[in-house]
């Protein structure tokens, strides 16, 4: 891509959008000075050369002296940065109306048909909200309303989110950041294991929750367990723990923040797991991700790829989650969540609990979720990440600094040996103006997360600069 | 308004929205029936006959049949549904980027210092975060952490939002919504007491909370008290509570979602009762909403207006809450919110939890935000709210029908004697067009609360309206 002509147009649309909107800067100091004077001390800035961003497009961030930057981290431009449909739908609609979901409107409805035309049938209603947290927070209330009980089953570095129910399921926060009291956690399935390993842990923990008097409400569980470090594998491991937790009274709810839309190869991540998916037009679901439904993932140990199993072992009832909770791309960078549940299981908390969200599934936030629902299911998404995230799962392993490169799709963590080794590629990459970051319990993993229409030509560069990032830090 | 010449330009627009954003309508039945099959049982919609909208302008709403509903109710769209500022800004800056905190980029920080500026100088941080309940939530948790106490202080029949914890401290929710086991109410402020009558009630509060071993984090009040039925007075009611809170250790949380950014008359609901403001530009603040500084609200009961009292008697230090939290009309509808705070208070925070909110901040909806604060600052709009919430109040007292109608600014609260009737108001009011509805413990208070920019002729078409509805429903 070249870096002087594609830049050209964002440039001007940033000047427009400095018309548009009225500012009013009144302090002294450069701009990082200035951010730091006025935010809150928990903000962080990436890197220690931050990045100033003025516009991006398609895969790609633009600083402002016009410089691009490969983004091959940010999962929430979906269908890529300031894609032009989504930026029209969004413009038309904040033009029109924007209300809230106690009046009628088609949009809300329409599109709420159509997410859920990509779920197995059992779950087929949505409560919207504006993130991920949100999301999570009320799929926990409403889990444990339905079933009467109060603990919660994490894996051991999971990151659900940032409201304090959401914080208190999120070991990764770290030790400052206590656990809630029912809380329990177990240790993220390994691509080495058999799918019952990580289920009998579950079924360990929900016993002491029995014992405990808590119960066990839900196993709560990101379907690639991102912030553990990127674990697809084995196949099978969730609804086997599924099943566990089923057998003890509680749910099984899939957190589909990070791997839904298509990102794992699937459109939903626990249909890597359980072969489940409703036909969805477009090619969507798990079989537009190639015959065996894995295609595209894997675990590449030494230059072998393993096969992360095969799906569906659970069989059954097992095979769909009870609740799923979306967020980050669904509207390609507009806040808008979601909790998809059994019919059922949502009765007892809407006739007993109010829930009404003022922004949740606002019409602007709705227009932008169906231009990327219509894209991610129209261009075959989950079949190009499944084959795309193929490429680079090779190529990091082919480049020899990887003891383990696990992925799924456009999913990878590649195994370093130390925290430090992998933040040096962190800064590497970025002085080379290539954007990811760093993940898992020993933050000793590199995750490699780009948007959904991330090319071959965008791949091309992020293996040789990842090779040169690799030489200069020493393999 | 003519109703044809106004719908027309929506009407188009709607088409192009559903032009650009292809939806696909999969299922059979009217659109209620629809929605009701693919919505969670939680969703409730207004009115036994449902409005269904297409478009919005100013304080006008429009159903498919072009007719035009005048909006008395909605404070999210502040400077009018669909202003078309916002929507430009939208626009520009959807397509050019919209990305998250952990880059550096120039509107969060230029909005973060235009918002700071138009509070006392000791509220010097912010936090952004998506919704009012996030916020809330985020609050909640600073407070807690801060002070190393639990317990949380709040009105009788308050509403704080939908996550867990916030949902825990919102006893408007209704009994099978459990409060959490640390938090005691107090009745509301009457405008017939002295401003120490609601201070004696949260001492005793904070003191039970102490004998209680978990202590008091802080009082948290909504600074108009919506669901606790309106209740703007007495004048002083706050800081002196405040000062029994931080007597014994605890903090002030001003809920500024509802009477934030104008609405009151004064720019922040607290300023009401303290006389705190920094001068800020274009003359919002409280001294701009007159030089008593509570003209625009008050209590009329059986004609007499009796002014809520001066502000700023607590005087000094306690004038100024120790957190802030704003919402709803941040935006205009474009999912924003945020916590202000003073720095000190966010220190061991930001050291010790990460908080990270992925849409908090975003480039669209701060330039969503921009606009707005520009308008409201630039257009005087607290002023504006003074002016004709004034009018409101007069005009809705001189029909007789009502025991007490209590006011600041934009925001009314005209008390009835049942629920059944205030009910029957609004329906007859929805039948004539109209949007309210009713509020309070009792549900028998109107609830009266349109955008800011509202206008005189709207006014008369409403007070013209509730003449007929109450003429209707009996007086």
């Amino acid at each position: 891509m070249d870096d002087l002509g594609e830049t050209a147009r964002p440039t001007r649309a940033v000047q427009a959008v400095r018309a548009e909107a009225p500012s009013r800067p009144t302090r002294a100091g450069t701009l990082r000075e200035r951010r730091a004077a006025v935010l809150s001390p928990s903000y962080r800035l990436f890197y220690s050369e931050p990045v100033e961003l003025v516009a991006g497009r398609g895969a790609h961030l633009f600083d402002a002296q016009g410089r691009d930057f490969l983004d091959m981290y940010n999962n929430v431009p979906a269908i890529g940065h300031s894609h032009p449909g989504v930026a029209r739908a969004v413009a038309a609609q904040a033009a029109t109306l924007n209300t809230h979901t106690r009046y009628l409107t088609a949009g809300l409805v329409d599109y709420a048909e159509a997410l859920l035309d990509t779920f197995p049938a059992e779950l087929d209603r949505v409560t919207f909200a504006c993130s991920g947290s949100e999301a999570v927070d009320l799929a926990l209330r409403m889990a444990r309303c339905a079933t009467g009980r109060r603990g919660i089953i994490v894996s051991a570095h999971a990151y659900h989110g940032t409201t304090a129910l959401a914080a208190a399921v999120s070991p990764s926060l770290g030790p400052d950041n206590p656990l809630g009291p029912e809380v329990v956690t177990v240790d993220p399935p390994d691509p080495a294991e058999a799918p019952g390993d990580f289920a009998a842990r579950v079924a360990a923990a929900a016993d002491r929750l029995e014992e405990s008097g808590a119960g066990a409400a839900c196993l709560l569980a990101d379907s690639i367990f991102s912030s553990d470090g990127v674990r697809p594998g084995p196949v099978g491991a969730l609804p086997a723990a599924a099943a566990q937790v089923r057998a003890r009274g509680g749910l099984w709810v899939a957190d589909e923040v990070q791997p839904g839309f298509g990102r794992t190869g699937a459109m939903w991540g626990f249909e890597r797991h359980t072969g489940a998916s409703r036909d969805a037009a477009g090619g969507a679901g798990i079989s537009g991700a190639g015959a065996s439904g894995v295609a595209g993932s894997g675990t590449v140990t030494g230059g072998a790829v393993a096969r992360d199993g095969e799906p569906g072992e659970a069989g059954g009832a097992d095979d769909v989650p009870d609740i799923a909770v979306l967020g980050k791309p669904m509207g390609n960078g507009m806040p808008i969540s979601a909790v998809i549940h059994r019919e059922a299981l949502g009765r007892e908390f809407g006739q007993r609990v109010r829930y009404f969200n003022t922004f949740g599934g606002s019409p602007v936030s709705i227009a932008a979720a169906q231009v990327v629902l219509a894209t991610v299911l129209g261009e075959d998404l989950p079949g190009r990440a499944a084959r795309l995230g193929e490429r680079i799962a090779r190529g990091m392993a082919d480049t020899g600094a990887f003891s383990q490169v696990r992925y799924a799709g456009l999913f990878a963590g590649a195994q370093l040996d130390s925290a430090e080794r992998a933040q040096a590629v962190v800064d590497a990459l970025r002085a080379r103006r290539v954007l990811i970051s760093a993940s898992g319990a020993g933050g000793d993993v590199l995750k490699v997360r780009p948007p959904l229409i991330v090319d071959d030509d965008d791949i091309d560069r992020f293996l040789t600069e990842l090779d040169a990032a690799l030489a200069e830090v020493g393999r």
